[in-house]
């Protein structure tokens, strides 16, 4: 029998729309049309002004011929055209890619013709790389330059055709073009290469869309935050907040590189509220604290995501002792960046600092808009007990979750096997069902038999006061299979022992934990801040071969 | 040609999942399973032990037979049981119907026989209505009584089974039924019946779920937020607060009844931060404020949502006195309650407290997961311009509007005639883009063709101090085709004459709109605070056909 409910009740165009963040702009542009929505430099653009640019943007690339599906790749800093990118190449039905700034020539060209870029936005500092990346390259790409008034070194023009000029031709009423469906792809990310082998991650709007507003739930944002540009917009779309900021119609406060001043000089003239990024970032900020802050008499808080890495404790308390909130939070790119908090109780407000810092550097539990995040035993596919030391691997599940790998099925079904997403993080539960990361499955060290976390002892190395960065990976030994191999950046003007180090780890190292091999020396960095622990790995391997 | 992005990026159990706001109970029993989720009387629910229950009752449920798009009939206050119902009757995959606890037994049957219950939940409270109620149908509900504690007076057990023992039988682990598509229906909802005509309005679980989120974030409700069920939750599922609270982590004060005294014990035993309700339930909690609040000395603020019905600016006023911050919103049984809001500038804070009420009685912009509001020509379908002069339709468009009426296809097409759902109410587009009802279509009074808003009218009635309540409707007129009739509710010892009146008006409006005819006397009024006109309406023409 046909249920009342089962007829006369479906679709239309006045009850449903795609869930796609272009929504957001059109919101907070009418509302707010005359707020400030961006500072760069000397540049201020309202929200109004700004949807105008992004509008002309979507204009000027569909007559260009770029439409649905089209890849249009940027290699931009954090400016507002990487802002406008976020809402124009959308807007006119294409995927935007955005490319990290670091990489070499020969991985853009990878990523430009695996991710079939159609347009290529760069910012003229990029003119060197990408020349030669674009010289690799058989097909044409169309390519746009950004000439930033705020950039004053060297790079030459490389387009047919400049940013500005592109927009002057736009038509500032253009109606954003929606997708046919809140599935279709909005941008595509490769991983950072941590493991050595970018993969392109498509999302798609509806995923934006949920990370978006969960960025302000699940942070607990206000309306209106004033938000700096700490977290580079290549890495995971900056992890939704071109997106969140326009649904919270906040300010977007920019910046074109991560410097210690430049980032406190925001702080202070902008009154910024909330920022993202990598352990690395936030002690920067923390060793950079002007004095009031330094002894509480800011009179305000700045908070702060962390994520991309595991927390040091000791950049937790840093954090702490300047007064900033911070809240830890997990995720990939995989997962459009953040999609796990580690949600703080009340309670612990009570504890002793340092039981706070441990509470906080767990990886946490699902966002708002993701259904799950567990630790299973990827063999069985059941979560592990929750006793805080059976080891499984993290997997997520929910609208938080990639479309896929571009052009890689294989790696696709491989990733979703069991119906959770597989991250390849290992980690434990907690009793109160808190995730906690003990490594990565391939940073984990296997000495005589017995597993060892890198974490834990890069943990105990941030520790000691001379240490800057840490890393350790496993060195082969002919006796116990692997030994922990530490490679340490001291911090400025600091010394230390190999002994000095092995004699501090052992209060919180068990013996056969406790590295054996030290190299001292400024470590390889991705440009979101994480360690590239590869590259440190092939070292240590080709160390033990010399020596 | 395929696109890259067409092939291989399809949905599966890992990353798409049917928004729902189950998943928000879920997520916080997980995180907060010892946080307060409930306070009634002397009953207190943690987040585990409400999950467990709203388990139970789904668990039940399912055990007698419910299942998909099978109506649950509620008729209940705002207690315990209530909450539960929101999670527990999806849970079991159906769908929850909550009726008006004012009704008469004719209309209850109407709503029993049209949304074809298959069960009924019952406070015994009611047990003379509902046992009236179902000496009219032929058809076998069964019934569940409710008896709480917290309830005294007469009335009888009606059913086969009792609320608690049904429970008992659940299963306290029993996991939610998901839908199989976020279109599903979620609840059956009937309109206030101000126009006289109750229709039944179906909500599906993605507007449910967008709702909730929106409420938080339009809303701008920081974690935690302790609610005071002073909206009842028949009225639109309570503006889907049940579901932002439980996504919130927050905690739900239940009430029986909207009583002034009951609600400032709450607001001040249990430190309530936000409330939602009609003008009527505000101006109630201002009057009954105690002195610390009228002076200014209490240290806190409360954050208050009001809509349901034009916010006279004398009620705006007088929550500014006491210290409440309150937020305008508007929005239909259609639109899941409030599905716009009078977003505040910053700005308005410079200006006088009339200018700031004004401002902030204009029913205003689009809550965030609502893709529009606006005001249209009805026979063009194009927006009227931004003159503040130019009277129209209101109009939604997007995501917040109900799947249609049950069992009323002919009703859901004209309501979404031209793709956008179509209020009733008559208003005028400001010129920064806000919405401002002047009139519903049905009150608008014509007198010697000019159009005469009974809002307008009732406005300035309002501003006297002797009135407590107000409507204003068209009474026949021989000579003007329609003049303005006032019905008045006055304040507990206060007194007025009709000149009185008509002198007072004098200052605000022009001589055609001001009252001809005055009725003193109470007002009928629906259960949610809305004065129901077409009985006013009726009382007028007779009033007329005697005279
Ligand atoms: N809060 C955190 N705590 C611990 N590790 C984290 C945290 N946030 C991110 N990570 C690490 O970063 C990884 C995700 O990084 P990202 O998606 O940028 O690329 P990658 O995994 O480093 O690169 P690739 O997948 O190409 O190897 C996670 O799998 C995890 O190992
Ligand atoms: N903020 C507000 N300002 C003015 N009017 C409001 C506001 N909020 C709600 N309303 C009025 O309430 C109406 C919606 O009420 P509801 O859905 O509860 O049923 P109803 O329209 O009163 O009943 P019925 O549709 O059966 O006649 C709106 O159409 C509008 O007229
Ligand atoms: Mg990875
Ligand atoms: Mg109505």
């Amino acid at each position: 029998m046909t249920k009342a409910y089962e007829v006369g009740l479906e679709r239309c165009e006045a009850n449903y729309v795609p869930l796609t963040p272009l929504s957001f702009l059109q919101r907070t542009a009418a509302v707010y049309p005359d707020r400030l929505a961006v500072i760069h430099g000397n540049r201020r653009y309202t929200w109004a002004q700004f949807a105008e640019r992004a509008r002309r943007l979507a204009s000027a690339l569909h007559h260009l011929g770029v439409g649905k599906n089209d890849t249009v790749a940027v290699v931009l800093n954090n400016t507002p055209e990487m802002l406008e990118c976020h809402f124009g190449v959308p807007g006119a039905g294409a995927v935007l890619n955005t490319i990290n700034t670091r990489l070499d020539p020969e991985t853009v060209a990878f990523i430009l013709e695996h991710g079939e870029a159609k347009v290529l936005i760069t910012d003229r500092e990029y003119a060197h790389t990408v020349k030669a990346a674009l010289a690799r390259i058989d097909r044409k790409i169309l390519v746009i330059d950004v000439d930033d008034p705020e950039y004053s070194g060297p790079g030459e023009l490389l387009g047919t055709l400049d940013y500005e000029g592109l927009l002057s031709g736009g038509d500032p009423n253009f109606a954003f073009r929606y997708p046919d469906d809140e599935w279709d792809a909005i941008s595509l990310n490769y991983t950072s290469g941590t493991t050595g082998n970018p993969k392109g991650v498509v999302y798609h709007h509806r995923g934006a869309y949920l990370n978006a507003l969960s960025n302000i739930v699940s942070w607990g944002m206000s309306h209106h935050s004033v938000y700096l540009w700490t977290l580079p917009m290549f890495h995971c779309n900056g992890w939704c907040f071109p997106w969140t900021v326009a649904a919270n119609a906040g300010v977007n406060v920019c910046l074109r590189r991560v410097d210690p001043k430049w980032i406190w000089d925001a702080i202070e003239t902008h009154g910024v509220t909330h920022y993202c990024g990598a352990p690395i970032v936030h002690s920067m900020i923390a060793n950079a604290a002007p004095p009031a802050w330094k002894s509480g008499k800011a009179g305000r808080t700045v908070k702060g995501l962390i994520a991309a890495a595991p927390p040091p404790a000791a950049v937790l308390q840093a954090m702490a002792e300047i007064g900033f909130e911070i809240t830890h939070v997990y995720g990939l790119t995989e997962t459009y960046g953040p999609a796990a908090v580690c949600a703080k109780h009340d309670e612990w407000a009570t504890l002793s600092l340092a039981e706070q810092v441990r509470l906080n550097g767990r990886q946490g539990v699902p966002y708002h808009a993701q259904e799950a995040i567990s630790v299973l035993d990827p063999d069985t596919m059941q979560p592990v007990p929750r006793d805080g030391q059976t080891m499984g691997e993290v997997m997520f599940r929910g609208n938080l979750v990639m479309k896929g790998y571009l052009k890689n099925p294989a790696a696709t079904e491989e990733a979703f096997r069991g119906g959770w997403f597989h991250t390849g993080d290992l980690g434990v539960l907690e009793p109160d069902g808190y995730v906690k990361i003990k490594d990565r499955a391939k940073d984990i060290i296997i000495s005589g038999g017995e597993n060892i976390s890198s974490i834990e002892v890069e943990d105990a190395l941030y520790k000691h006061p001379a240490v800057m960065a840490v890393a350790v990976v496993a060195s082969p030994d002919p006796k116990w299979g692997e030994v922990p191999h530490a490679f340490i950046e001291l911090r400025e003007g600091a010394s230390v022992t190999p002994e000095e180090l092995q004699q501090h780890c052992r209060q919180f190292l068990a013996g056969y934990k406790i590295p054996k091999k030290f190299t001292f020396g400024p470590l390889p960095k991705t440009s979101t801040g994480k360690i590239q622990k590869f590259i440190l790995r092939e070292q240590a391997r080709s160390q033990e071969a010399i020596e």
